[in-house]
């Protein structure tokens, strides 16, 4: 076996076996393959592709290269859930205690924001006090007796994928489904769960722009799940707009207490309880994914949810006190409504600009070293199919810089206003499951 | 304009511009693109391919790497050939006296034998004395006096494409038709030439196996030559066989001498006349091709094309007395007849394992630091369709060595007998010029 008769089965469109990915991977990581061996490599699985073993093989050999973690000594079976990343997505914030408030542990690994979208861990930082760098027994004990930790990525974990990402991020093979969901898949197995919801965002604020990508991805991240022995379902859902009302760390993480005290706005607590039901079928606490539902609706009437947030926010080294009085939590100092300048319909309410608005305003990073306003982001009155009346304030900026002229034209450009009534967009177009790709409507 | 964006733009299968293919080649040769970001562009390039405009801005960028030799000073108009490549291959070492002696000059630039075929400069070096490494003042002002001259490439033509093709070597990307025919014409350019016939060669011991491959090589070819400002017309010839009736070093200058004293096989003639006609009538020497082919026959027939390569040898250092004296040519020391073990007719007689039964007996190079046995070589006494008896001798190999029996072996395995007769093999498939593919049948 030799890296030139691997890089020239994939650069033909042929099947690699699970040992050829391992050559390459490994001695790409044990610096016995040179990188512009790799790149070459990395182009071709970009253009050529890879079937669902191969990439259950890739992510096989990325989390063999480095620690896993063991929880098989917590009885029940325990579920994860993964976004592909969006803006003002908190769905993992209200999910992970109201899923573990009703017994399904939740061991979640997250990560940062990356480009104009948010992340969990910044979002949780935003609580004074809380930690995500947990040890692996920390996280181990946490899990065990309350059902639900969240914490960052450790350097032990993978390693394979950070020497590969670095160099899928010079030679233009960052966008590649079998990559990414090596790299996911890799990671998200490695600290121990047996079942996983994936949400694949589509739409303009997305990763994955065309729902034809995010099928494609979501099918595959199900499979190599399956392939690996897990169970795992995906949803499709949208993110033409940014999802709930606010978006930005302490801002979300506001919205998020408020979800949790039954004050959801629709569209996210659609998307929250469908997935809630998932992972309460999977993890066997509920005979069907509507009774799943039923059983998060009512933890989130009694406050079981709202109670078990507080009680790992504590675990984390938090303030708790912050669920109960979310004035506790950071804001910025100053505020800027914008005014509709017309009457009419929001038809476009664009994601991908809002998040970089949001980005600008200091709430995510441009450059690794970057430290986040925690305070800063955007409120949202009006969604696409609302109606607004010239001089209402569609959204309102919270920011602590003098000259926001930039980003204030930057949300007004990316809000687009009609005559006529529009519909408001769906929230959820797809679920996957093993059986195949359904429709939501 | 940086690397990442125009990988990208090759990678999703768009045109690149002549500054940005400027701005790949120029950067790697220089050293400010790194080798994996070239690695990943030429992977991209290989799949996706370029068109004619792309290939000849790659051309381009390629030849002003580095000198060009100018031949304008010789007011007729030099005409090139290039083959890319077989076994028994001896067209331009007859072409290039032919064609010089009915007064259209040939500045030809060649190479060395390449895996399993032969090469020109290899070939000539059996005449003792022959010189290769001219200067470029001794070949403008050999090709101005006496109209023809066979020299090796110089170090300082087309310098990227030595640093591209030793990363293509190792990253899979050789066999890219775009990549290699702007390796062919940037070095073919640099020599001076003002048209050119290219003889693509196709079958089991061709670089481009399938007729498909050849002919979009053969197509490639011409529109870049074309584009760049030259004439150019190609040939599609057969290389399923060896072509004439002898392979290996100096015997193939001996075959050579037989065709310019009008012995030489109707395979080899018909192939040589195809493409001196040709060369005769873009040199404007001939009204059309077929008065190029009738010169060309009057001038073998009169001796004036063995007296011109008498005088090539001559004006290179070699001993021209081996035109009328082949027996002053290198000789191996032993003979092997292999006899038929069957009467039949001969339906394959693989070019591809002759030309590494070859190589085996010396008469290449496994390694770029093996000497060459300038006598060894195969003699073929049959051909495809050829009938044979039991027992008669169907090729004999000249060697030097006590034991050939592995090389007995790989051509008794190359050649298949049959009971019923067989067509031979046509020698000319194709012709292309600017107007498209012509048929020869």
């Amino acid at each position: 076996m030799n890296a030139y008769e691997i890089i020239v089965k994939k650069r033909d469109g042929r099947e690699l076996s699970p040992e050829e990915i391992a050559f390459m991977v490994d001695g790409f990581t044990e610096g016995r393959i040179p990188d512009y061996q790799m790149a070459a490599w990395m182009m071709a699985v970009f253009i050529r592709g890879m079937n669902p073993a191969e990439v259950t093989a890739l992510t096989a050999t990325m989390l063999a290269s480095g620690d896993t973690i063991d929880l098989s000594s917590i009885p029940a079976v325990k579920v994860d859930k993964h976004s592909t990343g969006g803006v003002g997505d908190k769905v993992s914030l209200v999910l992970a205690p109201l899923v573990a408030s009703l017994g399904v542990p939740v061991p979640m690994m997250s990560g940062r924001g990356l480009g104009h979208t948010g992340g969990t861990l910044d979002k949780l930082e935003s609580i004074p006090g809380f930690r995500v760098s947990l040890s692996e027994e920390e996280f181990k004990r946490q899990v065990s007796e309350i059902g639900v930790a969240i914490i960052g990525q450790t350097r032990k974990l993978a390693p394979a994928d950070a020497g590969m990402y670095a160099l899928r991020d010079v030679t233009a093979t960052v966008d590649s489904i079998p990559l990414i969901a090596g790299s996911i898949m890799s990671k998200k197995l490695a600290a121990g769960p047996d079942a996983f919801v994936f949400d694949v965002k589509t739409g303009l604020g997305a990763f994955m722009a065309s729902q034809a990508q995010a099928e494609e991805m979501a099918r595959v991240l199900v499979e190599i799940a399956v392939l690996s022995g897990k169970d795992a379902r995906a949803v499709i859902s949208d993110m033409n707009q940014p999802l709930g009302r606010y978006a930005g760390n302490a801002l979300e993480v506001k919205e998020t207490i408020a979800c949790l005290k039954g004050e959801g706005p629709d569209d996210l607590m659609t998307l929250t309880y469908e997935i809630a039901g998932m992972m309460l079928e999977m993890g066997g606490k509920a005979g069907s994914i509507a009774e799943g539902k039923d059983l998060a609706r009512a933890a989130i009437s009694d406050g079981r949810a709202a109670a078990k947030f507080a009680e790992m926010i504590a675990w984390q080294g938090g303030d708790p006190a912050c669920v109960d009085d979310p004035s506790l939590l950071p804001a910025a100092g100053q505020r800027f409504d914008l005014l509709a300048d017309a009457s009419g319909y929001i038809a476009r309410l664009n994601a991908l600009e809002m998040g970089l608005a949001c980005v600008e305003l200091g709430a995510g990073r441009s450059r690794a070293e970057d430290k986040i306003d925690m305070g800063t982001g955007i409120v949202f009155h009006r969604k696409v199919g609302d109606r607004v009346e010239e001089g209402d304030p569609i959204l309102t900026i919270h920011h602590d810089r003098g000259d926001i002229s930039s980003q204030i034209d930057r949300c007004r450009k990316a809000i687009v206003l009609q005559d006529s009534p529009c519909d408001p967009y769906p929230i959820l177009y797809k679920i996957v499951d093993k059986s195949g790709v359904h429709s939501c409507f």
